[in-house]
């Protein structure tokens, strides 16, 4: 992450700090740049950015383009998790998937043909998402994704629409995800036919959402899985826990060790440009968030890791002008 | 880790549970054994099993074989890592060595051939401890471990004692070591000469403790660098933070991340079957820790990661037990 | 290999020899077994053991199980490389494929992913023979397997018949190839589609011979490309000595450079138990087949390297008796 | 390597044809240059290129900078392994260092962690080289480099001279080298101390010689071990053919595919810029060197796989002019 030039704390309320912050960070976006390798998603305007907080009382502060709509990607990952552990229970997905952090690309091969017998590292890498998306409850793609629908539902109140273009061109270009879901295909992991898995996987990524409801979905887990607006239990409290330590551990890709050292709260980003973060209720009475919240933020130049570099660099000032660590 | 059998809630005092529960898992230390690939770790009795939880106020409750010394080895890599952030600085440090969690074994060597410049990925696997014990500030391996003892004594009031025949036994046998010292001399990340480098290192695995002494460093981390006792600051906040975010991403080599995932505190293992834990102020009013508390656990049977057996046992019913979980 | 007990030299003709070896080395296919992750494949009398020998002057020597129908499978990517370079050239084909040794499975991915930009290192290997299948001329699988069975029929004077229950059943759990053609597919190694390419190699593992038949390409290549039967040059010499190297350095899997060193003949196996072998003319006088012979044998029992394990210990006895070695 | 301009056939004697050569490629010794990681190598006129062949009957023939005396570098490592075959047995040897070509780099450490047991893949590369040098006969480096030197005197009849300042530049820079030394220390593969048989290989790495010399090991390997010009078996047949394998299998570096394939006679290279090669007795009368040969080249100017570059374009054009392949 590049260096952050932190202003002199002066008395302001925390949304006139967080559009001053966005207003500040949203010409970084120049040193970074939209994916392309999925050009609908290299289609659009990479100064966007925008950031969405969702307290437990239901007040909600953004900031800028914080209400454009953008697919989730890799943050659906976080999503099938916990779709997979509230169907099958946590058990029976450990079996087929770790949650153990690696050191690989996203997208690695490697240790699958290293470390015998080839079980998928964690389900926020490619190959244990394939993973999870193929023993989602179902007998067919469609069964699998109506039930995962069924959870974003019960989450964001409303049934995600996917984008059907984003979805088409990652489709058609599929070939690392093929070739890791033929390899998990042939050691047994993906229980699922391996088209049926992709398209599951391809779906889920092209669910379209906005900071708001990502900021939820953050809310909920701060919360174990406690919807604190709806007030009631939507994710069983081990599941959502562990869904927050995965963030923590693997959630921002190969950066995912310097965000849990200098930012200090679990989040997972998309190579989209968003990143779902949350803060859990904190011991200290004078953190502007001390009942915990949940973070919602779109910024789509993405930097060398694949995370959204103007929304890192905003989370990053955040968290340490804020103290949100939960260190 | 296997399973753990929780015993019904009762109304119980903290020490009267700590006892039951050493007692209870003090017996599947005949799944583990301890290191024998030194010679004198070897020889300890297998079935001990002792905890030491320190709290701000200076309470301290223990079980079990609390004060019997053993050598830190690995949990050492934290102490080593804060004293070279406190010498040099941060920046300085983290251009020699990276925060992020491999999933390959701590003495692995490959990741510094396939990724280039082959920086090592973080402080807790050897070979970045390697290069943290070789950037020690002192022009020789006597100055470096002056500088670290000193460090040491700052935190636990008292220059530790360094258990000759096991640094003696390690030394002569360090070749995996030395072939990581040699290779990263190679690339220019070791910047004292092997030899003094190993020494350094060696003899800071082998400094004597106690699970009271591990106890309290585990409190000062868990303040943020403050010592609760002796009311100040050793520790600068951002150097304990980063060495909290490594401990929880790194700390229980490639178990860290079940760690994370059901322990969900900081903590940093040894071959010899230390663990030092703590657990930051909480939220929660009805923890029995909520103002945070450092953990010195000791068991020298290992499992097959290398962590105390049933230390982590008994960590992991703790943390459940009572919801120490930071997530 | 396993020991070879030398029987002691008498006077006696090849063929009488060769008789003899095939009955000392049929009963150590206990010791192996034919392949059976292609249940069509398994079916085999796993003792069988057959050789052919063909001399330039048209004599044919035979022994054993020599006219039992079997697949090439790997056998074959010597063929298909030769078609391709016959069709494109061989700098085309040196564009995108190399032809180096490597000590990797034959169905690794590891290289490709961690030697950037991942060209498969040689046609011997599975990744190295999918790219191969991808450049033979022609717009549809058909087209392109056309093009190889009239190379083949150029060699051995029939068009080759497919064994459709043996590509059927590879064709079905082809999980592993289909995972390096997609990756080959998304680093642009790939030039036809994966399900194309997959149709060709499978369709050219399948293809059906005999030991007469590949003894005839053996002996082809022996000459230089020149088929000193129907005396006519028939495939490039350039082409043909680059088969031959390939077939030294890469033929025999992860056994390769122990044939080369204790047998010394350029040979290519099958997991179906074919090995094809040929010795180029020698300058020794007193050799039994000083100029030059192609060889084939079968023998389905495979070893641990997944080449015939009686079939090679006939061929390693052959050339050690009869000094075939070309060092 | 680089295009061959090929000449009209002319009636030319080989001497003459040799000097046009060796003078044609000179020039394109500014495309590559000495090796510099080694201050005493990088001292040399780049532009020096040399050759000398040697016949049975002990005519000799050389053009350019023939009796430059140079450094074998890894050249030795054929003769140590035959030093180690001639006094351990090939089967001792064997047990220790396998005889399979990788892709990997000559100082790669990886394949030793990745396979188990990380038993060296081959004598050529450096892991495989330092075995070797540790299982010579002797107590101590000095009595396990008089052996050495008496198996080079046996050869070349002289006792070889130690290029001090070499040795001691290496000596002082084999980080990389004491790396894999100790690695295989661990593992168990080296049986003397790491300094002892570091000193063994860097002294054999400094011996002295020139493209005569090492042209003389190559006709007596040529001759399967007979020193045609002594008339008399000097390494045991099995042990010369072995070694010749070797060579053509794993002797270019990462070039030694594409050397079988284009050059096709067996040559091991040293980075100091001598390629030692050889042609067997040939079936085809008008070969030139039809009784075989043996080829000393001596280029320092060395190219990215560390092969003498110039000298490696000479010996192209050699073995396609005179068609010296042993395919």
């Amino acid at each position: 992450m590049k260096e952050l030039i932190i202003e002199p704390k002066e008395e302001k309320d925390p949304v006139s700090q967080l559009r001053d912050w966005v207003e500040h960070y949203r010409p970084f976006s120049a040193n970074g740049q939209s994916a392309n390798y999925i050009p609908a998603l290299g289609k659009v305007n990479d100064s966007q950015l925008g950031i969405c907080i969702l307290e437990p009382d239901g007040t909600m502060i953004h900031a800028g383009d914080w209400n454009v709509p953008f697919t989730l990607q890799s943050i659906s990952k976080v999503i099938s998790f916990i779709a997979a552990c509230m169907s099958r229970g946590i058990p029976y997905v450990l079996d087929r998937v770790d949650v153990e952090p690696t050191g690989d690309a996203f997208n690695s091969i490697i240790r699958l043909e290293i470390n015998k017998p080839g079980k998928p590292f964690n389900p926020m890498i490619n190959a244990g998402a394939l993973t999870i998306a193929s023993i989602l409850p179902g007998e067919s793609a469609y069964e699998k994704l109506e039930f995962l629908y069924s959870v974003m539902e019960t989450l964001i109140g409303k049934r995600p629409r996917i984008h059907e273009e984003v979805f088409q061109s990652e489709w058609e270009t599929a070939h690392r995800n093929r070739a890791l879901a033929y390899y998990l295909k042939e050691t047994n992991f993906l229980e699922a036919d391996v088209e049926e898995t992709l398209e599951v996987y391809l779906k889920q990524c092209a669910m379209e959402s906005t900071t708001e409801d990502i900021a939820l979905i953050g809310l909920i887990l701060a919360h174990d899985g406690y919807h604190p607006i709806h007030r009631k239990q939507v994710i069983p409290k081990d599941v959502a826990k562990l869904a927050k330590a995965l963030m923590l551990t693997c959630g921002m890709y190969n950066a995912s060790g310097k965000y849990a050292a200098f930012v200090g709260v679990p989040a997972k980003s998309g190579v989209s440009g968003g990143i779902m973060a949350l803060v859990p209720p904190s011991a200290r009475r004078d953190q502007p968030f001390q009942f915990g919240c949940g973070i919602g933020i779109y910024g789509p130049a993405i930097d060398e890791y694949g995370n959204s570099l103007t929304g890192g660099m905003l989370l990053k000032h955040m968290a340490q002008e804020w103290e949100l660590s939960i260190f």
